[in-house]
């Protein structure tokens, strides 16, 4: 038999398990699930093949040591920081390791040392990043092979609600970690090439600069930017595009009303507000509007924020409960997270609701004769149940694919990864067609001039 | 002869050095300007009394020690982050140190060995902080002696251009570190108290919440919000005031405009500019702005910064030249280096032009019969030359006056200190007046509801 340690039992961990299991009896696996906490692994193994869970303290040590010696391969699901305590145990002992999460400049430092251990090391396989890679480069590559030239590369993946599922005025719950949602676009400017100029877009102007996308069969959806797509073109190769973009999808009219707590102010992470837990959530929102003790806070929230009476913006705030007298109840809190913990109580995925990942490609090339055309590579996949999220699969499902074609011996690749190259994302992204996890393309010819096409 | 050790030479040094060397004749004094570049220093000592310059590296630690250990008293003009380095062979010699710049953490860190080594440290010593600490306080401290209770305290201080000297569509130049002025709000958000509730305001809205105020003689100002209000609850005493607000000062219309700036997005300092070297101001704005090849700049930017062409707004933009087709030449710039570049152009004093300092306190209190009453304490003073600038004035001068207390033994504290207590701010502030930098007080009568005061 041989041995599969996971680190971590998440969110993700249920379809990574499940998956495992299932091949397991064919492929003879022994699985071992280690977390500080066992009760979720537990619920996930129940009923499942050769599966078991440990407790086990990512930073102690000699368990960690003691855990991966055993194994054949490691797979984590811990938050990213926690991937180099792993990688440690790794090179120790000479085991191999796959994780969903952005290769870290602390990953980077050890290539060296990886390559010396003789370890294959992959990282970004999850969704985004993962699926995005793999599907992206399928068509770059496809392209190149053909004597094609990329002009334009956009690319927008969302987490959201499956129709019928998406029950609020914003038409979005959380289905992944909230503070991160919070917290969007904060971390510094946008960065990305249009037509031969590089653009920047400041936080205060991000959720204003969206584009409009519409994906045959389930509607339109409006993209906000990412913060870094330049690093993309080095990464696949596309250093002589025109344009290269990257965001973050969401239902039309999201990114606006979003834009009203950036102006507000309320998504700062960088300071306590003060008595946070005896405040009311209308407390909270006045804190950040000008003193004026005639009008109402809805009253001075419009005027401040220059909110018309039949925008949609102000009943899409109130179906939050911003304006209730409900105390918050943190200690010491920032707004960013008081502001999480009010979109809690109406975004969070209820037992029966069904979440979609949605996940767009856009292409411009031109033939050897000069020739321009569009290629869009599209994919939508729905959530089992609340364990077995489309969030979840589209994360596990890549992560044990990997899983099972490095024990099988079916990649030959040693030292530092990410998923871009075919001999990886041709056969995982084969796979996940079995799983409803499956892209459309589509081209049409267009005109040379793509200057006409839509604005960003 | 007592020694004088003043460590660097720049913009507000002067005033100070004119100042001691002025005192030195009947005190005794030899003073010595030590800095890495003495070039300024042996201009600013041509013609004075008992002053050397002499060339030191702050790193160099047997050099600094050396001339610690032979001063009596050590004058930081540096900037802040040198501070401890001083203090740290102020420590060794037993010497007392004054700066004009904010009380540290690595200061603060230290306060236990200052006591020790029996010796007198003293921050804030220059205009703002500095001489706003100590005219506020000779406020405070009399209304208090007189039995009344403050409710609200707003402050305000400006470094400005002289009437008649303030020639550009701004009514703006730089008298001090241009990249503070640039980065001015980006470090947080501001926080302050009014009519007992706390207040939050996000970057992206510190210029367009601001408070109009008039000056006798001088006309009008706005002012924005400075960063933490809070602090000078505890520092002032005023745990108890309704209301705390302190702010920046500019002439009226140069907030909303410089609002352009924060939105556009070029304040930033976190990234680099691709190939800023090469670009022209121009391309610099357009990279902030969307694609689109048919409106010019202009257009673009009006549209998106929502500007009507009769507001004002793009006469003071265009007088800057950022639509010009200059070259901005900096290699590997941050948007916020280069937009100082360009503003530097416009915003540079000239040799003939004159500044001029506003300070302005508010204060609320109420007497033991519950009338109640506005105070107004304020300050213009306008500069000699462009070497004793109003800025370098007061700055330089309150050093100078704390030097001399200190060496004519008229203070006997020890310690760690900002200039709050009377004994420091009374002979200052008194002596200041001979300098024309003189406070006019004036208090009226005014309702209980002070709710009907101005909003900000």
């Amino acid at each position: 038999m041989r041995k599969i340690l996971i680190f971590g039992s998440g969110r993700s961990a249920p379809s990574l398990i499940q998956y495992l299991a299932k091949e397991s009896v064919a492929n003879q696996w022994q699985i071992t699930i280690a977390d500080k906490d066992i009760r979720a692994a537990q619920k996930f193994i129940a009923g499942l093949n050769n599966c078991k869970a440990v407790s086990a303290d990512i930073h102690d040590d000699s368990t960690r040591d003691t855990l991966v010696a055993e194994a054949d391969l490691v797979l984590s699901m811990l938050p990213m920081r926690f991937h180099t305590l792993v990688l440690s145990s790794c090179l120790k002992h000479k085991v191999n390791l796959v994780t969903p999460s952005y290769e870290s400049d602390g990953m980077r430092e050890k290539e060296e040392e990886i390559r010396k251990a003789g370890i294959f090391v992959l990282n970004e396989m999850g969704l985004d990043p993962g699926i995005d890679h793999m599907s992206a480069m399928r068509v770059i590559d496809n392209l190149r092979d053909e004597g094609h030239r990329i002009t334009v590369f956009e690319s927008f993946t969302g987490g959201l609600m499956a129709p019928g599922y998406d029950d609020n005025p914003w038409q979005f719950k959380f289905t992944w970690n909230p503070r991160n949602v919070v917290l969007a676009g904060r971390d510094g400017a946008v960065r990305f090439r249009h037509n031969g100029r590089y653009k920047y877009i400041p936080y205060t102007k991000l959720f204003r600069r969206t584009e409009r996308i519409e994906i045959e069969g389930y509607g339109a959806f409006e993209g906000y930017a990412n913060r870094d797509s330049l690093k993309y073109l080095e990464k696949y190769g596309l250093q002589n595009v025109e344009t290269i973009y990257r965001g973050t999808l969401r239902r039309p009219g999201f990114c606006r009303a979003w834009d009203l707590f950036v102006q507000l102010g309320v998504t700062d992470d960088s300071f306590i507000v003060e008595d946070s837990e005896h405040m009311t959530f209308r407390e909270f929102i006045n804190s950040f509007l000008p003193y004026n003790p005639h009008d109402s806070v809805e009253l001075k929230l419009m005027y401040y924020l220059r909110i018309d009476q039949d925008s949609g913006l102000m009943e899409k705030l109130q179906s939050l409960g911003i304006f209730t007298d409900e105390v918050i109840g943190l200690k010491r809190a920032t707004p960013a997270q008081i502001l999480e913990h009010i979109l809690k109580k109406s975004w969070t995925i209820g037992p029966d609701d069904k979440d979609m990942i949605v996940m767009w490609h856009k292409f411009f090339f031109k033939d050897k004769d000069g020739n321009c055309f569009q290629k869009t590579s599209s994919m939508v996949t729905i959530g089992e149940d609340a364990d077995h999220t489309a969030m979840a699969r589209t994360v596990g499902l890549p992560m044990g694919m990997a899983a099972k074609m490095i024990l099988n011996g079916n990649i030959d690749i040693k030292g530092l990864h990410l998923p871009i190259k075919r001999e990886i994302y041709d056969p995982v992204l084969d796979e996940l067609q079995k799983y409803d996890i499956e892209f459309t393309e589509k081209t049409i010819p267009i005109e040379d001039d793509y200057e006409d096409q839509p604005i960003f």
